[in-house]
């Protein structure tokens, strides 16, 4: 989920300051509503070290009245800890009705830097994630909101951050060696990391990643994304006066959703030599890896997304020209038919699924259920936010069983899109694979956008990455599928 | 869970014949019922060899309409099927809307034959579970009614039916070799099934154990909770019309609720001199294993619940006179106060969780949420039904962190209650310890009866199972108990 976060982002000092009183007010008052409606709530940070959790909670604390929340730090388990099962610390610190525990670092310390310190076995790290969903579930269902952020920043940032605290001797006892080494080894936290999240990103008790480049952003965030979970708490109890409630005003956290293509570099190109000679030095490589691929029994997913005329069908095409017809299937992907339609809808995906050995390309893919199902309303609200997990879990025991799994989306912005419809309409060859739905499509841009942040954000994984194509250039575009691929089939053969 | 289930039930064929028809039709009419309103259903069965799964289907599939449903029967993987996904092979045979798919053996051959023959490793055995409940929690949320049944015989019956096999030659295939080992190792076996089943009885798919002995007495079962449980999946569905539903009779699916507590032999008595020899040198054992496993750091929880008068107060103090007291508490479990009611049902009593090398004895115990809630209404259903995952998984990450979790059911009889409620009335010294309360839950006696015998078998697991101790005798009632802990810290420490 972390390669996908946008670290740019940022909000002006006064433009904070504007919202500061109206975000304080709100959870004031929120914190109010929901000690009497008799809601435990639990916030907890996560995050990399000097990533400002503490600054974060400090901010968070301003406004709540200090006779309903406890703080808690969870430092590395003591004696008496460690002689405990792992949970117990937080049990023992759980809200009661109508309180707020705030917990910097919680029980996911032991799956996060505890284990990137002191690695646990593959067996212990599963058991420590089952034990933390199934310990979450059980705090939901019997009433409590769960509300969890996670503090990204850059490895270059958290070395500014450490390098500045350094440089005074009052702070530079806050660094340590750890920290210094976790930053040497940042690309390998942030595997971990994202494995943490993926693993624990729940439909019950969903992940907030804070972008804390910028503090004044990280808090507006935090602020109002607390708000809005809060108010939906309330809505859930019946037991609150639903007249309070009006009186909030809107928390507009769809100004903190997620951005991931606005980040993507679209002037990228390459020239028609370079492409040509490239293509055909990928190609060759691809063709021999292929047949290593098939010797060694290694299954190979491969599913294209992307918008109208963003590329897929070019960048399909170069990697087949490469490979022997008799152990790949493109599978192109359309609107279910009735038979598909009476199943699951993972279904018609799973007949699919290559053996061993054999790469299947799916030209669109399950990822439908978030796009044009969602902005269609072809499923519900709790059938598309359910799936990522399901779509998740899926592209997991795909890769348990030993296959390689990437996923690709072909990113071009407006106008190149509107540039080839035309161009295809003006082409007679071309022609048939442009309709008026691909217009209707293109209306829609702005919500499909919001979708595809979202699911570029939420599923993707260490085991079954998103790649985002620049694809403005399509000579561009199609080098680095082909890049992409042979690199992961590379790695993958070389263990 | 196996441990506890009456293998003795058994029902006459008359009654059987009596029976069939009626049931027969309302399998058809509901086959009809559940076509109409487009629901998939999944029903398998697991179990052990020669338990009878092919005979149960034909009975089954006696009366559907054949164009409905299909069986599967689910032998080790192909070639084809092992160079693809785990679940790949179960995805594609997965029922259309209304359809029915009928499994002998299913995704749980994985985890239990296939891994008793070629044992997986415990992180792939753990992946495995992981992967089996969300694929079941997928389908469920999708729509789909999964009812998975798993037949249970003894080790004997078991190996009467294979010499029955075995000694015409028209049979004499059908048992394996495989098969042979497995009854050798029936009991290892057990310990496999008995995991298997508590790591998948889910909430949204628990299992049915049929008593399998009896052909006529498993058949009747199958088909009368089928029809109640496609009942209740018919009831979900809004799109069904009410009228259909009440011209269906109740389906009396109670009267093959489980019965442990009928199974116990409350006979079994100890004379005096027998139980003072034994009590004696019990004891010196137990203060000797005390301070090994506070050396050795092994933290114990032992459990007590069981009928008022049923004799918790003086097994534990027969347990904790051969204690140290520095390295033991005793925690009596009343009624929440306030505060603990402002809390997590579990909370409380995560508090006196033990420190490695110290012993915790509950004196009632969280077990309170499936009786006593249960029946005083305290909770809802919802509540006490999620509450047995919840403490079986309690109970796991005690295990997991080094936990010996016993659990002792003190069982007496109606009449004996009786008794020892009238002499510690008429007994000065006791007379405090009986209540209008204890009167009370008597009147109560045969709705515990049922609570209880569902506990008993849906939270004995392996690694925290329940001893019913045949309570009518205390000297014989003290020694087992004592006998039991003693056995399981020597265990433990052996290793």
């Amino acid at each position: 989920m972390l390669d996908k976060v946008d670290l740019t982002k940022s909000m002006k000092k006064e433009e904070y300051r504007a919202l500061k009183d109206t975000l304080d007010a709100r959870l004031s008052q929120l914190q109010r509503e929901c000690r009497n409606a008799g809601i435990p709530i639990i916030i907890l940070f996560e995050g990399w070290g000097a990533a400002g959790k503490g600054t974060l909670i400090s901010h968070l604390i301003e406004p709540l009245d200090p006779r309903g929340f406890s703080v808690y730090t969870t430092q590395k388990e003591d004696e008496n800890e460690r002689m405990h099962p792992y949970l117990w610390r937080f049990w023992t610190k759980l809200p009661a009705d109508g309180q707020i525990a705030i917990f910097d670092r919680s029980w996911y310390r032991r799956v996060q830097v505890d284990h990137f310190d002191a690695p646990l076995s593959p067996l212990r790290l599963s058991q420590s994630y089952q034990e933390i969903n199934s310990f979450e579930e059980l705090l939901i269902r019997g009433g409590t909101v769960i509300i969890k952020f996670f503090l990204h920043i850059s490895k270059k940032e958290q070395k500014k951050r450490f390098e500045k605290l350094l440089s005074s001797e009052e702070t530079a006892w806050r660094v340590t060696k750890e920290d210094l080494r976790h930053n040497k080894h940042y690309d390998e936290f942030l595997r971990l990391n994202d494995e943490m999240l993926a693993h624990t990103d729940t439909e019950l008790a969903p992940w907030t990643i804070l972008e804390a480049t910028d503090k004044e952003y990280a808090t507006a965030k935090m602020k109002t994304l607390l708000i809005q979970r809060l108010q939906e708490a309330l809505k859930n109890r019946e037991s609150i006066e639903s007249a309070s409630l009006l009186s909030l005003p809107t928390s507009g956290a769809e100004e903190y959703r997620p951005s991931v293509l606005a980040g993507v570099d679209l002037s990228k190109t390459l020239d028609r030599e370079t492409y040509k000679e490239q293509l055909d030095a990928l190609q060759k490589k691809l063709s021999r890896l292929h047949s290593e691929l098939y010797r060694r029994r290694v299954p190979v997913v491969l599913a294209f997304e992307g918008w109208d005329a963003g590329g897929k069908g070019g960048a399909i095409k170069r990697l087949t020209q490469a490979l022997d017809p008799r152990g790949y299937v493109v599978h192109p992907v359309s609107s279910p038919n009735d038979i598909e339609k009476a199943h699951h809808y993972l279904w018609r995906f799973w007949q699919y699924m290559p053996k061993d050995g054999h790469i299947t390309i799916f030209d669109r893919s399950w990822y439908g259920r978030v796009m044009v199902e969602r902005i269609e309303g072809f499923c519900t609200e709790n059938e598309w936010k359910r799936a990522y997990k399901e779509m998740n879990e899926m592209e997991e025991s795909l890769s348990h069983s030993g296959a390689i799994v990437l996923k690709f989306f072909m990113h071009i912005d407006k106008d190149e899109q509107e540039k080839r419809f035309h161009e295809r309409e003006s082409n007679p060859i071309k022609r048939w694979k442009i309709t008026d739905e691909d217009w209707r499509n293109r209306a829609k841009w702005d919500q499909y956008e919001v979708a595809i942040d979202e699911m570029l954000l939420r599923t993707s994984t260490s085991y079954a990455p998103w790649i985002v194509i620049e694809g403005n250039c399509k000579y561009y575009a199609r080098i680095k599928v082909l890049e992409t691929v042979v690199d992961a089939i590379e790695k993958r053969l070389s263990h």
